[in-house]
């Protein structure tokens, strides 16, 4: 009786394991700035309250397997607004973007065969990849040059006959990269040339800052029929814990393919879909002031961070985070040392490491993530205390 | 650019690839008794929504992994008086039954291994399975002897090196069956004797009729180590639109392993969690009408259908099914012919074919499955009607 190689093998959060140490400093009464995890502070607009409770039909019932017509027509006229034109039968409402995601490796990937990925990436496509049976091949991008899409060649020196699709997020998590047309283009032009599939997740496409724009690759009309877009409402109104998200494609193969599996799963939770009509109907001045507000703080990070001598980065452009290399030998040590060892004031911060973004084999162990999910007051605090902390455990070790 | 193999060869629903013949014939103003799905007509209890409506915290934030702990809590108590004796740290919630189904395949098989599956089974299984690359082995059962769990020499011809687990539904989505202790026991034989792991999936608990019990696999102690319960909350509060689940486990390793999975998707919706918080507050008087009210309908359905000469069936004694085998040729096309070519004033009648359930090529193509979702008095015009349909298809061909 053994459990399964893909149970023993899946990747553990590198968001969580090193939560364990913060519980034990926050237990010594430490105040710890989480800068560590994606979970924006922002007010969920009450609207979502509103329509959750608007909606009590008498029996809880199962929706259409895609999802409410009126959500998913509430989403066509969202995607409208940033040149994306489809219909509502071109999108599956998920359990927020992570089961978008596993729906599109699903449908584009059969066990043992390979997807692209732009490393660092979003740490959960292992674990989905893995559950599927799915290899990650990486294409690796550097702090060097902020994390922009390499030249074409790097992809082709890992395409083999298993490479099945490309995914990545833009604007980027880890990295806060947004990328231009040009890098876009990159992209397309592989996955013409080698007849791939793309899947492209976009769940940052509001935070661009420095008149950056998120350039959806729906708009690609030359692979419109080989993308799928993955989506999620979790940042964009601060509702991670809606779990919406959306698998939207116009290749209707893939969409009738990606419906059996959500079929067999039936539908997302009722009163979120309802709830998430609500959000839907926010005008743009909420998203704009969100917008302004995470460009602040984006701002206090960068500025912090080039204080930090011997850091490499640049600055980022979208998202909520900005990665960085750090003049230091290890950040999972140095995180553990910040929590165990370190405190200014009695307050200490909290980053990711970054290797757990990375499946090469030691790639990122001396970066980090800085998620600027908190006020700019208390990020300036926190880098200021992080800033002290590299010095600290430069002289230590 | 070809969509995977997976994709291509996953089941599509059995109940819903005849709902076209429904719509068009609902279009031509019939009236259907749709008794074709399991979706319940009960009134969702109210206090769903009272609770989501009380947790209204400022931002909509992920919840633990394992759902809530105030509702793993709840669970905990909700089982203990089942006799399942379990803490909250063996209990993952999860986006409905399914998820927990999804869960349990991958941490006990990999891509190429086997599962066995008392069959005719919950069609989604299949489905399921397809996607993680497992191969659903079938163990079946007949409606002669009511689809009571075969012999142990039958699961031991099936079952070979890269058979991991039994699955099976208890009381038994299709068939209504409700195993006793001697044909748990046959499974828990097998399960030892042949090292493999069991997934029992128990959401139609309080489905039970005429003094019958509903015996969960986790209460056999000899197997506690290698079992995992699937659950749900869908059918028991009517509340299929919540979407909520349990994986529950005594084994760690299996709980770990879930859990990474887990993170990855990150956690269930959020509000579906604080209303099934709500539901878990019900005492047992509503569950008790309720298994009455069903009680009452199966018997209107099997006096119906022991009207139906040459119908072979046992009295179902649980969730809120029967299966039959009907005098006819072919189900799928006695469906049709009830859509498209005969009514009583007005009427027809839908059911499920129920060789759908089947993946044994050729099974079941002559039986039926009848979800008793409707009140008695329209479940026994359903049935009346159902039984003249049959009269008139044998005449027609």
């Amino acid at each position: 009786m053994k459990i399964s190689q893909r149970a023993v093998e899946a990747p553990a959060s590198p968001i969580r394991r090193l939560i364990p140490y913060a519980e034990e400093a926050a237990k010594r009464g430490k105040k710890i700035y989480y800068l560590n995890i994606g979970q924006p502070d922002i007010p969920t607009p009450p609207v979502y309250f509103e329509y959750a409770e608007k909606y009590k039909p008498s029996v809880v019932a199962y929706t259409h397997s895609a999802g409410l017509l009126e959500l998913r027509e509430a989403f066509v006229h969202y995607y409208s607004k940033f040149g994306i034109f489809i219909n509502p039968s071109q999108i599956i409402v998920t359990n927020g973007g992570s089961e978008a995601v596993i729906f599109a490796m699903s449908v584009v990937a059969d066990p043992g065969d390979e997807i692209i990925v732009l490393e660092p990436f979003y740490a959960n496509y292992a674990g989905f990849a893995h559950q599927l049976g799915i290899k990650l091949v990486p294409v690796r991008t550097y702090p060097e040059d902020g994390y922009s899409v390499p030249k074409k060649e790097k992809f082709l020196e890992v395409i083999g006959p298993k490479t099945k699709a490309v995914i990545f997020s833009n604007p980027c998590n880890p990295t806060g990269s947004v990328y231009d047309e040009d890098q876009l283009r990159i992209i397309v032009d592989v996955a013409i040339e080698k007849d791939l599939f793309i899947i492209s997740d976009e769940v940052y496409r509001e935070f661009v800052f420095d008149g950056y724009k998120a350039i959806s690759m729906l708009t690609f009309e030359e692979v419109a029929n080989r993308t799928i877009l993955v989506d999620s409402v979790s940042k964009r109104y601060s509702a991670c814990g809606a779990r919406i998200g959306t698998f939207v494609t116009k290749n209707r193969e893939l969409y009738s393919a990606a419906l059996k599996f959500a079929q067999a799963r039936l539908c997302p939770s009722m009163t979120s879909q309802y709830a998430t009509i609500g959000l839907l109907t926010i005008d743009d001045s909420y998203i704009e002031r969100m917008r302004i507000e995470y460009q602040a703080r984006r701002d206090v990070v960068y500025e912090e961070l080039l204080k930090v001598e011997g850091a490499v980065f640049k600055k980022p452009h979208g998202a909520f985070y900005i990665a960085a290399k750090l003049p230091i030998d290890n950040t999972e040590n140095f995180v553990k040392f910040m929590l165990s060892n370190f405190e200014v004031d009695g307050k200490t911060t909290m980053v990711a490491p970054l290797d757990g973004f990375y499946i090469t084999p030691g790639a990122g162990v001396d970066e980090m993530r800085v998620a600027y999910v908190l006020d700019c007051d208390k990020l300036r605090d926190a880098m200021k205390i992080l800033a002290l902390g590299i010095r600290a455990y430069r002289e230590k070790i």
